[in-house]
Formats: C-alpha cells, structure tokens, sequence
C-alpha cells in the first residue's frame, strides 16, 4: 500500500491526506486541509486552513496557499507562485481596520481548475478563476478569470495562445486543431477552447 | 496579560518584542532588531540586524527584512515581497568587490511609512520611501519614493489612484473626497493627498 | 583552516563542499551537488540534485537552485530570484504527462557565468545563458541569453546598459570605456563589451 509521507521537519496539522502523497522539508500544513492522493509538497510551503487541494497536484517549493484558494485535481503550482485573497489588504492590527477584518467579507476565492499550470513566480490577484489546462507563463501578473487552455504571459497577463492538456501549443486552422504530441483535437468557438466530441473518450 | 509567542521552530536571537507579538514557523530574527507591539510575523520569515519593525505590523508568510529596511506602525508586508538593499549587487566573495564591500557605503535604506501596505510579491527597490497609508499592488515593481495614500501598480510601478487609512479608494471632486467607507476627508494639493483639517481628530 | 559551516537546522545531503562555505538555516541541499569553496547560501534555500555551485558564490534568502541550473564562480544571486526548468511544465502526476516526464527530455539547463548578478525577484527563464558579469535588475523577467557585462531591467528583460566586474555602469565613448571605480578597459564590438586586451592582465 502506498502511504503518506511526510518529512521530519515538516507540520502537518491536517489528518485529511490521500494515498500516495508526499510532503518535503519545512512545509507547515495546517489542520483541515483537504489535500487528496498522490501530490507533491515541496520544501518551504505553507498551507493554511480554508484552502483546498485535488488529487495528483504538484506544488513546487516556496508556495503559500491561503485559505480561499482552491486547487483542483492535476494542478502545477510552479516554485514561488504568489496566491492573494484580499484585494484592498491592510494590516489588521490598524484600529482603522477593525470593521473590515471583523468578518470574512474581504475574502476573495480563488479557483485553478482541473490540470492548469501556473508558472513560476506567477503573481495571481484574489477572486479569480484559472481555466482546465490553463498555462501561466513564469512572471505572469494573472488578474483576470482565464478560459480553458489559454496560454497567458506578461504584466499583466494577456493570452498568447493556446495549449493541449499535455502542454503542447495548439494550432488552429479553421477553428480546428489537433495536439501535435497526443493527438487530442479541439474546436474554438468565440475565443473558447474545448475538446472536440471525438476527443472527449480519449482524452484521460 | 499579552505576552510574546514564538514557534518552537522559529530562531529568535532578539530580544526587544513587545507585548501581543507573534512569530510563526520557520522564521529567522537576528539579535538587537527592534519589534513592536502586536505584531503578526508569518512562516519562513528572515529578519536581519539593522532592520526595524514598528507596532501592529503585520509580516506575511516568506518575506526578508534586510539591513537598512524600515517598517513604521500598521504595515503591512503581503506574502513573498522582495526587498533589497544593495543597487549595484555582487557577490562580496569576489576579489574585484573588497573595495566595495570594505564599508557600508553600499547600503540604501528603505522606509516604509505608518499604515502602508505593501500587494504580495511586490519588488520595493533600495533606497526609497513608501509614504503613509500607500497601497502598492501585487507585483508591482516600486523604483521611485511614493507620496502619502498612493495607490500603485504595475512594472514599474505608477500611480492609478488614492487610498484611505482604511484602504478604500478615494474619487476626488475639486480637489477633495470623503471616504465612502469610514467617512474620513482628504484633500488633494499639488498631487499630494492629506487629511482635512476636520478629519485629523477623527482619524485614529 | 577555514572550514565549512552548516546550520543546526540545515539539511545537507552533499559530501562535496569547498573550504570556507556557510550554508545558514533551513536550508536543504541534496545529494551530489558540487559546491565550490567561500560560499554563502542563505536561510530557506533549495540546492536539487544536478545542480553545480561554483566558488566565491553569494545565494542570498529563499532561492531554489534546481536541477539544471549551473552558477559559475563569483555568482550573486539576489532573494527570491526565480528559476526555472521546463518550459512546459505540467503536474507530472497528470496521467497525461506519462510520456514526456518518462524521461529528461523536458529539462532545459541554464547557465549563469562567473561573476553574474541576479536581482532580487528577477525570472531567469530555462535555456538560457546568462553572460559573465551581467548585472540583471530586480524583478526582471528574462526569456533570453544576455551578453556578457549586459545591465538589464523590466518585464521581458531589455538591455539598458554595461557594467564593469565591479558593477559600476561603463560610459562608452568612441566604442571604449574605463571604468570610472576600478580603471578596468573595455572595447564595444558589435554591440558584444570585452575587456581591452591592456586590462586582462590588472582583471583579478
């Protein structure tokens, strides 16, 4: 059977782990982190309560992942991501700031969806959603909700291209494409990406 | 009564911290660095001699405090920010750099003024000042001194806007605004913005 | 003798490290990485397997050195700069990726030359080769090989100037300079500086 591991140095205050997982030097999890099987949690992370993670996602190291952000099955968080989850934040400790902080209202969700990439050092801005297979560019400032299998570079992101579940750049000729790598086929329709219903039995 | 807390992982060599401070995991303080008061410091924090921290000062988690970094009352430090010191970098180790390195005459202080915020993974550049009530965006990449409640965004960073002590945007209208949030008044003088008069007492 | 120091909370797998090295606090160094003599890492680094370290090397707070990526002598390395390996990334745990993470195909090396400056924050992209005493700004973003003594700054990295080994800027005049700080000679040939052939001998 395969287990969790979990490195000596590492915290982990959560019971909720999948099968397979691992989890490196120095990260501090804490407790009631859903986090399912078979990922990757490198060194120097910190998982706080009220994020969420899938299955087979892999978080390289440095990356905080606050409450509010959630990552779905096949996620790639490169080294160094920047997550947020407040828009307007100030410290809480200002008397100034006592209302604003006296609830969650300043909390702002952030989803990555099923098998998106996020380059490292990508900074991604609170209340936003990363498309399936998605892939950010490393550097990338991402404040806006990004369609499935866009392509995004720059500051602030703006979409390249579009690319594969395996990652390959798609290229379309009459709003049709095949991956060059897979072979999955795609269709676009108004600036949006999916799989062609051909694809959608081979497609994993 | 409010007493410090340090994680037993933490390395903490100061010992000037005052009352109601917190210092969380993996976190790194070098001796005589002076703390305030209710302070929050988060994981995987490095904060080395010859920095300041003032009160109610809130650190998120992966930031380093060099030498010459100064951070007044009710700052806050998003997750991952980048400070520097140096704006000629080498290695010290290289014999082309002895001259150089013999003395402090590299080091470029930084101040960051009471109630700032500074946007997660935001590059704050040596030898400048954030000016009170700032609020410096995600990413952003700060080369030039900011006047008082400036918002600011982008690489490098320029003004877009003006912020209240509690963080809410301020939309002038002959050359004043009040808050819509907490009510406080501002005016605004040859692009620079300050309270009214009428609003000194009030604000906190 | 000068010896190698390693922090109490360190982590360091390798066997093959040079006199005078410091390695500081929660740092994690695998195994076989060669790491030359009169280092200094930082707290919270990450040095993977595959990785090379040269001598007289500065890797300041929070950097990740992966597989790959190779720093030549009298390298600096500002906090938090950004490297990077593949330039497709994808979860390897994706059942999709099973081919292309079968083998090393993906990794893309990169070089940094001797005497190099990363800044703060700055992105080094895969594949490229940063040149001998180039001197990149913080929070650059670079996505190409640079020349040697290349001073470059924004988001992508453009080149806005030349320094000397010392790092101060050169003034060019007639395709020549002298360094105003250290008296080095440099000659500009199709937009590629050199040292003068009368100054290699006074290089140290």
């Amino acid at each position: 059977m395969t287990q969790v591991f979990v490195h000596s140095t590492a915290i982990v205050d959560t019971t909720q782990i999948g099968e397979g997982t691992h989890i490196w030097a120095y990260t501090h999890v804490m407790r009631d982190v859903p986090i399912g099987a078979n990922c990757n949690i490198g060194d120097h992370c910190f998982i706080e309560s009220g994020a969420t993670i899938g299955s087979q996602v892999t978080i390289k190291n440095g990356n905080m992942i606050w409450e509010g952000v959630h990552l779905e099955d096949g996620v790639f968080v490169g080294p160094l991501v920047v997550f947020t989850n407040d828009l307007y934040p100030r410290s809480p400790r200002l008397p100034q700031m006592r209302t604003r902080y006296a609830d969650r209202g300043w909390l702002k969700p952030t989803v990555i969806k099923r098998g998106a990439s996020l380059g490292a050092g990508s900074v991604i801005l609170a209340g936003i959603t990363i498309g399936e297979f998605c892939m950010v560019g490393a550097g990338a400032i991402v404040n806006k909700t990004l369609p499935p299998h866009a392509l995004v570079v720059g500051s602030p992101a703006r979409v390249r291209g579009w690319v594969c579940e395996c990652g390959q750049r798609l290229v379309f000729s009459n709003e049709t494409a095949a991956c060059a790598t897979c072979g999955l086929e795609f269709i676009k329709t108004d600036s949006t990406v999916a799989l062609r219903p051909a694809s959608i039995a081979q497609a994993v």
